[in-house]
Order: C-alpha cells, then structure tokens, then sequence
C-alpha cells in the first residue's frame, strides 16, 4: 500500500491546511517518507460536520449490519497485517514480530465488539409493562433503550500503535456502540495510523455508510486536540496518554458551555505487593518475573509494574539480588520518541532528587534515543515521605521499596493515588495481610492481581482498564474490555408508544429475540 | 417529634458554627419555629471525615443486610408520614395530602432499593474463567464487580421537599450502591428535612452500623456547598436544582486537583409536540390536559411542560382556546420560597422581552409569595429567533408556540436543548411525522411520551430521568428509577484470586447465587 498522507475527512483525502511533518525512526534518527499532511480547527470541523450528519443514520443502523461492518473491518486489518506491523515497527522501535500480534488483538477486538453487538445485551433494554388497573393510577407502559451519545472524538495512543490506535479498542467500542468517530492519528506513527484508516475507510464504503462515519485527522502542537474537544458537535471524548495532556483536554471540555465526557487514561504506577510468606518461599522469582515484567514495551506500557514494596525480612536479599541481575542484563532499546525519551531521564532524575537510590542499571544506550534500564531503592519512610517517589516514569525503570513490616506496606498503599492496577504476591499464610491489604486497594485501584506479573491486556467482559484518579478521570468506566462501550452510550425512555413507533428491539412481542429485562427480571 | 434544629453530624446533634435561620412559611410570609444551626467548611469537613471512615465498613455489608437496613429507613419515614407531611406542607406551600403521597413514595423508593440491592444485578457480575490451556498463552481467571464509588454529597431539592431530598431518590440510591452520604439540606424546608434526617439515623443505628453512613449537614449561602464539592473525601456529588447553582458546583468539582463525578439535574421546558390529527381531533382535550398538568405542584417540577408546539391549522383555535381557559381558572398558590417567586416573575418578563405575547392569565396572587398563572405565545419564527424564548420559567407559566407547518414544528425541535422529557401528541395519520420528530427528540431528551400529559416520575427499571445538557450535566446517567443507582458505582476486576480472598459474590460455585455473566452470556 502507497501511503499518501492524507488526513481523512470522511471520504476525503485531504491535503491539510497546517503544513505536513514525516515520520521519525526513533532506532535510527531518520526521517521516513512520505510527507503526512498536517491540519487545524478548519480540518476538525469538516470531520465534525460529517459526523454529525452521518449520525442519525448510522446510530440507527441495524445490530446485524453493524456488526458485519465491525468484522469487516477486521478483515481489512488482517489483510493489511504484515505491513502495517512492518511500518508501525519502524516508526515505533519496536519488534515487527510484538506488532503483527498487536494488529491481531486490534482486529480481534472488533470481532469481538461484533458480538456485543449482535448479542444487543449492550442495549440493556427494559420493559415495564403498562398497569391500567393500578391504584391510585394507571402506570404507563416505559420502555427502555440505550443509544450513541453522538460523535466521538478518539485520541489514539503512543505506546500501542496500533490496539490502542486508529483502529483500536476505543474505535471498536465506539463503532459498536453506534457513535459516529473522529479520530486524532498520534504524530508519533503517522504511517501505521493511515494504514489503519484506510482498513476502516474501506469498510465504511464497502458497507454503504455515510462517509461521516470515520474521519482521521492529525496536527501539530495542541491546537488540532482543542479544536476537537471544544467542537460543538462533539459529545464524547477519549483519550490515552500523560497525565498533563490528559487533564489539559479533561478540563478545556468541561469548560465548554456544555461540558461533555471525556475519558482519559493516564497515569499509573501499578504497585506490586509481595507478601512475607510468599517473599520466603520465592523471593528471587518474585523479583526476576517483576523485572522480565516491567521491561515489557521498552517500559513504555499503562500496566508496567513500577513499584515493588518489599518487607526487609526472608527472602528479601534474594529477591532484591534477581532484581539487580535482570536489570543489569537488560539491553538498551529505542523509546517510541525523542521526547518520551527525555520525559525518561528526566524521570529518573526526579526520583533520585527525592531520595532513590540507583541500584542498577542495563547496558548503556548506543541509539539517540534509547532507554537504559534502571532499578532504584527507597525505604518505607522516604517514600512516604515524598509524593515524587509516586511519580509515575515511563519506561524501563522501576523503584523497590523496602518497608520495614506489615504496617509500614499497609501505610504505603493507603498512601497511593488511583492506579489502573495492583497486585499481590502470596501464599496461604499472607491471608490474613492480605485481606487487611485489600479493601485497601479496591479503593484504589480498577484491577487486583494475585501471583501474576504477565497479566496482559485480556479484553473480555471482566476486563476493567480504568481506576480512580489519576489513573483515569472518571472511575466509573473501563477503556478496555467489552464495558468499555457504556462510555458512548445514553439512555433513553419510551412512554405510552405505539408499537409502531418504537424502535425495533423494543415492540411488542421482542421480534428481534434480544435479552430484554421486565419489570428488572 | 420535637425539632431540634440540630446538624446531624455522624451520631452527633451538632450546633453549627454559622449561626442559626428559621423556615418561612411561603403562604402566610411568616417564620416557623425552632432555630436551625447553621455549618459551613468545619462541620463538612467532620462529616465528610466520618463518611470516609465508614465506607469501608458500609460498602462491604452484605446484600441481606444493607436491604434491611433501606427496608428500615422505609419503615421510620412510614412512621412519621403524618407529621412530615404537615411540617413539609407549612415549609412549602404545598397540600398537605400531595405531601403524604409524597412521604409514601419516599419510602417506597427505599423499598425498591432494598430490593435492587437483594438481586444483586447492580453488581453486574461477570466472571470470565481462566483458560490454562490457550495458544499462545493462558488466560488468567477474571472476574468483575461493581464497588461503591466512595462518600457521596447529596444536595437536597427545593420542589420536592421528600421525594427529592433528605430521604429520596439520591439517598435511597447512593445507600444501596453502598456509598455513605454527607447531605446538604435545602434551606426552604429544614424542619421536613429533620424529621427526615432522623428517620435514617434511628435506622443506621438500629442496625450497627457506623455513624458515618449519614450527615446531614445546612449553611446559608454558597460556603457549604464549595465546602462539599472540594472537599478530598467526597468522591461523587449529586444535585437537583437551577442551571446556574448546578453548573457552578459542576464546574468547581472540575476544578479540583482530583475531579469527581458530579451529576446535576438542573433545566428542562419539557417540549409537547401536538400532531396535526391529533390536534385536528382532540384539539381542546390536548390544550386542557396540557395546562391541567403544567399546573402541578405550582409548575415548580422539572418535567413541567412548559412549551407546547401546534402547528396553525385544525384544531388549533380549540387547543388554543382550551389552554386560555384554564389558564385563566387556575388560582394563584403559593410558591415555594420568596426566591422562587422573584425568579419566575422575572422569567415572565423576559419571555415577554424577547417577543413572546401574554395570552391569559389566572387568577391575581393574594399571598406575597404566590404565583399567578400565565400562558403565553409567540410564533415559530420568533422562537427560533431568540433562544430566551427556550429558557425554563420555574413556575405556573407556558408558552404556547404556534407554527406554519410541518417542517417548522421540526426546526423548532432541531432548535433546542436538551431535555428531561418531551411529548408528541398524534394519531395514527401522524406516524409519518411522528418518525421524522423521533430521532430529532432522541438526541435531545431522556425520556419521550406518547398521547400522555401525566406522566408522573415512575420510579421503574426503565425509568429515565436525564437527558443531554442542559437537562442534566452527563447525559449517561439517570438520577431515578432502578439504575440511578449506577451514579455511584465503579468496576473492579479481580485476576487470578484464590477462592478465599475474592469477595463473597465472585466465589467459585457462586454461594450467594446472584445473577453473573459467563464469558459474557
């Protein structure tokens, strides 16, 4: 596939009113071709227009063509796979071989939204039947459907360019929810993103939909982001990224005159409890699968785990020493960007300012922009001490805190913010701790692992990816997993309808067969 | 009961720190004894710490208890209906025997609750089982439940002095998501909101259970309500009341450094539509019925239909003439506080500033603070002119919207906000007309009615009370019926648990058989 650098207004190829840039190879510190334009507000408003438009209609299309759509489109990712694993790899630094999965889970997750879709469960349709002989009044017939909230805006992500981008689980879930989408291509994969855009593209024609169903814009600095998240005609927003860039667009859209939601993903720690049982019996694999762990992505991933609070006691020496021999051999490998890269460093200076103590380090960089792993120490009291040891820091470094007993782990996690994650290393005899240690973190967190480090990203209907602030900003919703649709959707009640006028899934008689409630059985 | 005039901080009976007021009988223009305390920051700060203290007690109560506990509530507020209702009746204006019915709805909700929480669905269940075996790698056990979101503050309403306020909806809600409840008691009805307030204590300490679980704290001016909003331990705030007073508290909760949730109801004009053989063949009856309702509660209700729309054809001089009719029967009934009165009077003139022409009146105010009736109109060009003319006048006025045709009655519902309800009137000659209004009316309201003007607030499973801004300020939510509950809960996942650590309903074999998902069915 020719790339064109187009931004994508709807059907459009358009060439962008805001200059163009090129993509960046960050293994090498080349530019790669081609141009890929480059546009503003006047670009976010046409794809706003068309969204808008296209809404009504495609809001309204029938689950089973929406679905099918979805699956298209997932088709279209599987066709394009190699290549676009193959550019995403050079303009991410990272292994073609981790993205060609990546651009599976991608497709796999829109097949997997065509099934909540086609199931309709989504709709958490209720039925309470009319009551003409109730005292002292007749209750009316209420019916009740959900519905898209209405255009979307969808900031794609860095560090998954693919599963949490252009044609990632925020698309999908949306798509499937019947929103029409505006898409904001991360600068740092250019190429990847068109590719994507074009498999959805291709769908949206393919299937006769309004072309406003999918537009994919792009710009530089913060102007293109504001421009969307102040659109009138935008109603949602999501977004994955730093916790600055997150609030900076939470806060402009609640600053509209209608403020709107917006779900951004930002920032975590995701601390890891190990428990003294479990420390004693298989502290040097605790510590070696923490590290094999964290190194994941070149660090650079929302559930690397970056805190390990360990109690000085059995089997901590080991466990310390298995986490200095994995990070020590860990070769230095190219972050996604020059400025991620440098967010880095100065990460890592930022802890040691605040008292963490270097106690390893991987082979040096060779690359501009390459990131050397790192392990720092602090004790209990330090950390509790200095919210900067808290700081989250992207990329392959972790900080071990050495508690001194059960009370003082306990004071660090309900020292914590909201994170997308914690886990706990134990065995039977940390029950009782462990029972203290979790309405602790239940508070705190979206998701609590027991004996795991490789919990990947699972998309399922349990899956929740979200957690209190900062970890996202509004906990009650997830950005992954099959729930993560409830973000675009609304409800709306129907009073005394004729079954004429009701929409389909809610006559009389459920000729679509969906799961429906009556009177909340 | 004797009123004491105490803030109810936790157990304690507290004095206030801002002095003391007294209730304003709004019929008579008199005060009403006893002296009610007064609080600000420091009394928020009290009860905000007991609710934070309690949650993790309150949240993990069983389902069996936590119904008994709502059941009990239902039981001491059915206890003091008599006297609540005379008290409210003194505070308000309102009858007395609206404000039992009232009190027994109040109580009601409680008991729905009671048993929403039995059931269990609200905890949307989902357990996705480990698969050790998938290529190419296993998947852990996953399993999701719901969890209180945190303290919640409740912001009382004026026109509901129950059913919306110390004891309603919000509370009833909040409680059986597991939440504690700091709530902020309406000025306009202090001794209703005590005799409230104690019916929830008794039955908090009946059962055991922290004191924390309920304050219920009173201030004059804005203090008391910032206080509530910024304060860290308030995790989530609800509100009921004017656009200006909720957008404030809104956007304030933004603000913080950790935004929260906030859901306010706030404005709504409750467009009727009234088809052409509808109006053709029941013009008068539609016009009466209109009024009839509008009428209610003295028009001081958020689902008050304040603009009916009529295209100028048959029918439409009977319709006309029916609501000029009884309009001019009403009499002028005290509103509920000198605030109020001020307010709709102004509203009066600015509908009438921006063009808008006054058709009848009803009966001339006796009481200082009664409201007169007033029906108005203006044609479809004019109201699309001036967005004024779609402003909420709380109170016992309407504006009658007369347009040309068919395609102007569509560029009036295109024009406007978003709404709590709206209403078509039709016959089965306008279902053509009635589908091109539905999505229109989808878009902007929470709830749409058919052929009905009472369409009292059913508290049902598929009850909507909400819609898009500025109806309320997140369009996702309901603030009554059965899943207003979803306000205040948040997921949790639960990955790779041992039986014995994972909460009560996620265990294996399901030992409190409650409805959970499989994989999704």
């Amino acid at each position: 596939m020719k790339l064109t650098g187009h931004l994508f207004i709807g059907a459009e190829n358009a060439e962008g009113t805001e200059g163009t840039m090129k993509a960046l190879n960050p293994a090498t510190n080349q530019l790669i071709e081609p141009d890929f334009a480059l546009g503003g507000a006047a670009e976010v408003d046409r794809a706003a227009t068309l969204a808008d438009q296209a809404f009504d209609d495609y809001s309204h299309t029938s689950l089973a063509r929406r679905a099918a759509f979805l699956e298209s489109i997932a088709d279209n990712l599987d066709a394009v796979r190699t290549e676009l694993a193959a550019r995403a790899a050079l303009e991410t630094g990272l292994p073609e071989a981790q993205l060609e999965g990546e651009a599976a889970k991608a497709a796999t997750q829109f097949r997997q939204f065509a099934e909540v879709v086609r199931k309709g469960r989504f709709l958490q349709l209720a039925v309470d039947p009319a009551q003409p002989d109730r005292q002292p009044r007749p209750r009316m017939d209420h019916r009740l459907q959900k519905i898209a909230i209405g255009p979307v805006a969808i900031f794609g992500a860095s560090n998954f360019p693919i599963a949490y981008s252009v044609a990632g689980g925020d698309t999908a879930s949306a798509l499937a929810a019947g929103a029409t989408v505006i898409l904001k291509a991360h600068n740092a994969h250019p190429g990847a993103s068109e590719i994507q855009a074009r498999a959805i593209r291709k769908a949206v024609q393919d299937y006769g939909l309004p072309e406003g169903v999918f537009s994919m814009v792009r710009g530089s600095g913060n102007a293109i982001g504001e421009a969307l998240v102040d659109h009138p005609k935008v109603q949602a927003v999501t977004f994955t990224g730093s916790e600055r860039g997150g609030m900076a667009l939470y806060r402009r859209a609640q600053l509209r005159p209608d403020p709107i939601p917006v779900f951004t993903e930002m920032t975590s720690i995701n601390p890891t409890f190990v428990l003294p049982e479990a420390q004693a019996t298989r502290g040097a694999q605790i510590g070696d699968g923490f590290v094999e762990r964290m190194l994941v992505n070149v660090g650079q991933a929302c559930l690397k785990p970056a805190l390990l609070i360990a109690i000085e006691g059995p089997g901590f020496k080991a466990l310390r020493a298995a986490m200095v021999k994995r990070v020590a051999e860990a070769p230095a490998r190219a972050m996604l960007a020059p400025g991620i890269h440098a967010s880095y460093l100065n990460g890592l200076v930022a802890l040691e300012d605040a008292g963490a103590q270097r106690l390893a380090e991987g082979s040096a960089a060779s690359g501009s922009f390459d990131g050397q792993s790192a392990l720092l120490e602090v004790d209990g009291q330090r950390f509790l001490a200095d919210t900067a040891l808290a700081q989250e820091v992207f990329g392959p470094a972790a900080l071990l805190v050495k508690v001194r007993d059960e009370a003082e782990m306990l004071a660090v996690a309900r020292s914590l913010k909201g994170q997308l994650s914690a886990a706990m290393h134990l065995e039977e005899g940390d029950t009782p701790l462990a029972h203290r240690l979790l309405p602790i973190l239940e508070r705190r967190t979206g998701r609590i692992v027991v004996n795991a480090f490789a919990h990947p990203q699972e998309v399922t209907f349990a899956t929740v990816h979200g957690g209190p602030f900062p970890a996202t900003s509004d906990s009650r919703f997830t950005s992954v997993g099959m729930t993560s649709i409830e973000r675009f959707l609304r409800p709306v009640a129907y009073q005394g309808f004729p079954d004429a006028l009701l929409p389909e899934p809610l006559r009389h008689g459920n000729p679509l067969g969906l799961p429906r409630s009556v009177d909340g059985q």
